[in-house]
């Protein structure tokens, strides 16, 4: 199931010397799609930093290559069902071109709490965020 | 007059320390302005270069920045009307947040022909190039 | 072992707004060290091309992250040892802040041979593509 | 007189399908340069808002290209005598490849001083700013 879809126009900027996307742009989009993502939930990164109090910090990130991006080609990165765990979640991301399928991939972001010293601490995922999800 | 505008949402990886936009993205946006502008003309790079036989380098670029482009923004690109000069011509650029002014710009680009070995050399402005701007 | 290990100043511009790397960094900063390694060994991406008539098209990338990097921070990227198999061929990366830990990752890559039409094909890694890295 | 000079190797990332730098780059080592002023005085946009109560928000910025740079070439950025106005700073930059002209630019900064609200107001640039690069 998709929960959130973001179209990207692949541009000269972002391609290499052989005309395909230069991959690290891929991970520019996933985050851009988490971004959209909460945004059409209605949070955003300083809505959970200043509501719920919390930062979504890496753990682990990575992409399957299936097929090229290259210049003018329009492209989808799907972002679908997260997988939630005590203390972290995960966001499978799928991009698109057409029906073809270009790439695969995830991230996985911890909980972490602000703590009274300025500092964060991993803790369990509150309700009150995978509720915006549902 | 507007020849084209591309809108762009501020996203996370777009702005610095200071929660405003890393000033180069700009640029990239101008850039993608500019191929947007060739797309919505029925223009590409590639079509520059098979078609017309030429290439548009970069003479010279420049920004002026008015008010902060910050996270989470949507901003417009526009590009304005083409200077034509004898073997160059300059595409201007205003960025807006609704009718806040965020920054102005320019790029200068030169046309240059393929040569027969495969090297580029500085030619005037085909007008077969210019039409498609009318 | 590490086979090439490049050194990056965390600058101003890699940063997002919480003062640590946009993540996606680290991907440019692994290619880098991947073009890095070839260069020491008399290499380059158009060496690939030109003399082994070969590509190194991405299959499958990762990281993890495990300790913050910051504006400011020199880093070491180093490329350990390369894991062949047929076709493909695996290079891990480990990232360190002095001897704190910042981050691991992997890039896999297939070997393709170019084709008389132009296209691509993959291709068993050939024995003179890894004596480089003898 | 140069102030400070970097050295940057030109990556496959950095370059776009005609296999020379897409030119927002340029902007990004221009950055990294003062930068790398700064921390050659002891200095770090940290400091500056620390020690200082101040920032350096661009104003204009520009570039003009004058032979490519191309991947795997080795090219300097040479920031240049810094050229003090009551309320701003103007960084000219030099980019060669060898002896080769590549590209000039500058950065034209504003000084503002954090007030009591959080807010930046523009204000003379400090002697004890300007005293870091005598």
């Amino acid at each position: 199931m998709s929960l959130y879809t973001k179209e990207v126009t692949i541009e000269w900027g972002d391609c290499d010397e052989a005309g395909i996307v230069f991959y690290p742009n891929y991970f520019y989009w996933f985050d851009c799609t988490f971004q959209g993502l909460l945004r059409s939930r209605g949070l955003s990164q300083r809505d959970i930093r200043h509501k719920l109090k919390g930062v979504t910090p890496l753990v682990d990130v990575g992409a399957q290559f299936r097929s090229p991006g290259a210049y003018d080609d329009v492209i989808t990165i799907e972002a679908g069902e997260i997988e939630w765990a005590e203390r972290r979640f995960r966001v499978p991301y799928t991009v698109k071109c057409g029906d073809r399928l270009v790439a695969t991939g995830h991230e996985l972001r911890a909980w972490a709490q602000y703590t009274e010293d300025g500092g964060i601490k991993g803790a369990s995922v509150p309700d009150e965020f995978k509720a915006y999800f549902k």
